[in-house]
C-alpha cells in the first residue's frame, strides 16, 4: 500500500494542504460524506468483522497470557449490532447543526469599513486514541463535520479493525478534498507528530491521565485532553437530605467507571449523623466500598481514609468521605483535590449554592443536581469531542464548536490607518450590527 | 523585604489563593482598585522616575559599551508626559466593560433543570516582557481588570522601575485580594514558573519571536503568544489600482515597526507593468528599502530577492515583491510564507475577494483595506491583550475576553441521570433559553 510507504511528515502535510480545502467545502458535502461513510460500514459488516476478528485473537492471546484484561477485549470486539450502533452515531454528527461559517459578531469601524468575526475549523488535528475501532470512526466524523483534517493514531491492538474502518471512510468521502484524513500506525509516528507544531495545529490524546500528561510534557502543540476527574458531591447543612442521598447515589452508582462520577462526599457535620447511616447503607447494598476521615469514621463504621483517598478517581464502585465544618471547608477542600472537573452541592439555599458554584474552581458546578449530567450529549452541545479539563479554548464538556475557531474578515473601499492617526484622526465608529459575511459586500451603513 | 524572601513556588501559591477569591470580586471594586493605581502614579512620580534613573543610567553604560542599542534605552526611559500616559491607560482599562459574570449560553435540559455558561476569569497568568516599566502596568491592569490573578517578570534592564511600579500597584489595590500580583526578577524563577503547570493556567509571553518559540518549547503550560507578522497585500488583476496603491504605502510606511504592517507585495501578473512602475517610485521616495522576484525585476529595477526574504519579517522600511499568475497562486504564495497573522486583497471583484479571503489562512483576512487595522483598539475590542498568531482560545487581536474562560453552572432539584437512561428514559428538552444565572434559583419554565 502507497499509505504505508509515506513518512508521517508527508502524510501532515498532506492534511495540511486538504484541511486548507476542506475550510470550504460545504456542510452540504461534508455532511453527504458522512452518510456515505455510514452506508459504507453498513454494507461491509463482513470486511470489518474479518479485520476486527484478527485484533481479537491476538488480544485474547494476550488475556490469556494474562498481558490484558477481559474489558479491554469486550471493547475491542466489533459485532453486526455495535457497527449499527456506529453508522447511526455518524449519522447523528452528519445530522447536526453546521459549526461553520456563522458570523459571531460584527462590527462597523467606520462607514464601509465592516469588521466580521467568522466561525473556520482550526486546521489539522492530531488525535492518538484508546483500542477501539469505534473511537476512529467518531473522532474521523466529529473531523469531517468540523471542517478539520485529522491524524488518526489508534491503539495497536485495534490495527486491523482501524485500517479497514480508515479504507472504508476513505473510500466514501472522496467528494470531499483527498489527503483529509491520516492514518499513523507506529509509535515512533506519534513522536514525530509531537514534533511537528509548525504543521499540526491541535492534538486531542484520549485515554488515561497519565497518557493525557505524557502528550501534555512532550510538544509544544495546544492539547486539547482530559486529565481525570475527581468530583464531589457536598451535602450542605441546608440539604434536604432526601434529595441528597438519591443525588449521591446516582453520582456514584448509576456509572462508576466515567469521569463525571463523584469520588469524594463531603458532609456538612451539622447533617452528618443524621444522613451518613442510613447513606452508608445504601452505598453498601450497591456493593460501593466506603472509606472515610476521622469524623466520619465517628459517625459510621468504615476504613480510614488516607491522604491519597483525596486526589484519587476512583472509577470504581469506590467512594471516599469526609466530614467538614463548613461551607468554606469544603469549597478548599474540593479547590485542593478536586481536578476541576465537575462538582455538586445539595442545599436548599440558595445563597449558600451561590457561594459554593462561586467559589469552586471547575469546569461544571451544579446545584441539586448529580455529577452525571457533566457530558455533552446531556448538556445538548450535540456531538461529544470530549471533556477538557483545561481552561484555554474549550472547557468542560466539548461538542463541534470546539473543534473550530474564527477569522476576523475586514470589508473594506480602500480604508487607510493614516486616516485615523495622528492630528485630525477620524475617529472610529464601532458599532456593532446585525449581518453576515457576504465576501467582497458591504452592508448600508445607514440601516 | 519579605517579597524578595520568598520562592517563586510561594509566590505561585499566593496568586492561586488570591485567584481563588478574585474571581468573586465585584466589577466596582476591581475598577476603583484601578483607578486608585492611576491616582498612584500621578502622585508618585519623583518615586518613580528616580527609581526609572537609575535603569536608564545602567542602559547607557550598556549602550556605550555597544551592547544596548538607543531604541531599547528610549523605551526604557520615562517622563512625566510618559506617566501621565500611563496613567490613563490605566483608567481606560478601569473603564472597559466588566469582562466576567455574563451569561454566555442558558438551556433548559428539563424542566426545572437550567444550564448556564458563566464568563469567568482563567486563574493565575504567568507573565514574561520586554524592558519597558510601561509593559508592567498594562499588563497588571489587564489581568486585575479580567479578575486574574498575574505573575510578572520584567526584562531586568527595567528592574529599578518595575520594583517601584510593582509596589504602587500592590499598596493602592489593597481592596482586592492580597497576592494577586506577584513579582518575580530571576531568570531561574522564570524556569520555575514554566515548570508549574500545575498552578499556572496560562503564560502570555511578549518579545521578540525566538522568544516566544522558546517559551512554548519549554513548558506544558498553554501560551497565548504572538510569533511574528509576515503579512502579504495582493494587488489582485481586478484591483482600484489607485486605492491598491494607497494601501500598499499605508500597510508599509504609516509604522514599519509593527507586526500588522505588510513585508510581502504580490502583485498579478496582468497588472504589474501598470501598477509597479509608480509604486516602485512612491516607496523609493519614502525610503523603503526593495527586492523582487524575477518577474518583478522584468517590470522594475529592484534587487532580487531570495527565498528567504518570502518568509521574513522586516519590521522595517523595507519590502519584497513577488509577481504572481493567479488568484490561486497569491493564495498558494501566502497559505507557504505567511505567519496567518493578516493578510489584504485589493480587488473590485467580490468573487476573488472571498475566494482569497476563504482560501488564505489567517486570523484577519481584509479586503481593500491596509494590514494596519489589525489591531484591538481599532477592531473595537478595547483593551487589547496581544495579538495571537495560534489558533487556539483566542485568535488575531485579543481584548479583555480572551483573559476569560467560563463555567458551566448547573441548577436542578435533585435530578438524577438514572431518570434519563436506560428503558422508559424520560427525554431532554434541551431549549435555548434568554436568561442570566441567578445562584440558587431556577427561571420559570414555562415563561
Amino acid at each position: 500500500m502507497t499509505e504505508q510507504a509515506k513518512s508521517t511528515e508527508e502524510k501532515v502535510a498532506e492534511a495540511g494542504t486538504a484541511a486548507l480545502e476542506l475550510a470550504n467545502v460545504d456542510d452540504g458535502t461534508r455532511s453527504a460524506a458522512l452518510r456515505n461513510v455510514a452506508d459504507a460500514i453498513d454494507a461491509n459488516h463482513e470486511r470489518i468483522l474479518e479485520a476486527n476478528a484478527k485484533d481479537v485473537a491476538a488480544a485474547e492471546e494476550l488475556l490469556e497470557a494474562g498481558e490484558y484484561s477481559q474489558a479491554l477485549v469486550d471493547r475491542l470486539d466489533l459485532s453486526a449490532s455495535k457497527l449499527d450502533d456506529i453508522a447511526e452515531m455518524v449519522r447523528s454528527v452528519a445530522d447536526q447543526e453546521d459549526p461553520l461559517g456563522r458570523t459571531l459578531e460584527a462590527r462597523r469601524l467606520d462607514e464601509d469599513l465592516e469588521l466580521y468575526k467568522v466561525g473556520v475549523p482550526i486546521g489539522v488535528i492530531g488525535t492518538v486514541f484508546e483500542s477501539r475501532p469505534d473511537a476512529l470512526v467518531q473522532i474521523a466524523a466529529l473531523s469531517l463535520k468540523s471542517g478539520n483534517a485529522v491524524i488518526l493514531k489508534g491503539g495497536s491492538e485495534a490495527s486491523h479493525s482501524n485500517r479497514v474502518l480508515y479504507e472504508l471512510i476513505v473510500e466514501a468521502t472522496a467528494d470531499v478534498p483527498d489527503g483529509w484524513a491520516q492514518l499513523i500506525e507506529a509509535r515512533e509516528d506519534v513522536t514525530t507528530l509531537l514534533g511537528m507544531d509548525d504543521s499540526v495545529d491541535l492534538l486531542m490524546p484520549r485515554g488515561s491521565s497519565e497518557f493525557v500528561s505524557y502528550i501534555q510534557d512532550n510538544t509544544s502543540i495546544p492539547v486539547l485532553g482530559h486529565t481525570e476527574g475527581v468530583c464531589h458531591v457536598f451535602v450542605d447543612r441546608a440539604a434536604d437530605l432526601g434529595m441528597a442521598a438519591d443525588v449521591a447515589f446516582d453520582a456514584k452508582v448509576q456509572y462508576p467507571a466515567v469521569c463525571n462520577a463523584v469520588e469524594t462526599l463531603l458532609v456538612h457535620e451539622a447533617v452528618a449523623d443524621e444522613f451518613l447511616p442510613a447513606m452508608v447503607e445504601r452505598y453498601r447494598e450497591a456493593g460501593v466500598t466506603l472509606r472515610g476521615d476521622a469524623a466520619t469514621r465517628e459517625v459510621v463504621d468504615v476504613d480510614p481514609a488516607t491522604d491519597a483517598d483525596w486526589s484519587t478517581e476512583y472509577g470504581d464502585l469506590e467512594l471516599s468521605i469526609k466530614v467538614v465544618d463548613s461551607l468554606a471547608a469544603a469549597v478548599d477542600h474540593v479547590n485542593a483535590f478536586g481536578s476541576k472537573h465537575t462538582e455538586s452541592i445539595v442545599s436548599e439555599d440558595a445563597d449558600r449554592a451561590g457561594t459554593f458554584m462561586r467559589g469552586v474552581d471547575a469546569a461544571s458546578v451544579f446545584h441539586n443536581a448529580s455529577t452525571r449530567f457533566a457530558d455533552g450529549y446531556r448538556f445538548g452541545l450535540g456531538a461529544e469531542v470530549g471533556i477538557s479539563t483545561g481552561k484555554i479554548h474549550a472547557r468542560g464538556p466539548v461538542g463541534l464548536e470546539g473543534l473550530t475557531t474564527y477569522k476576523y474578515h475586514l470589508e473594506g473601499d480602500g480604508q487607510l490607518v493614516a486616516t485615523y492617526s495622528g492630528e485630525n484622526a477620524k475617529p472610529y465608529r464601532h458599532e456593532e450590527f446585525d449581518g453576515a459575511w457576504t465576501p467582497g459586500h458591504l452592508s448600508d451603513a445607514d440601516e
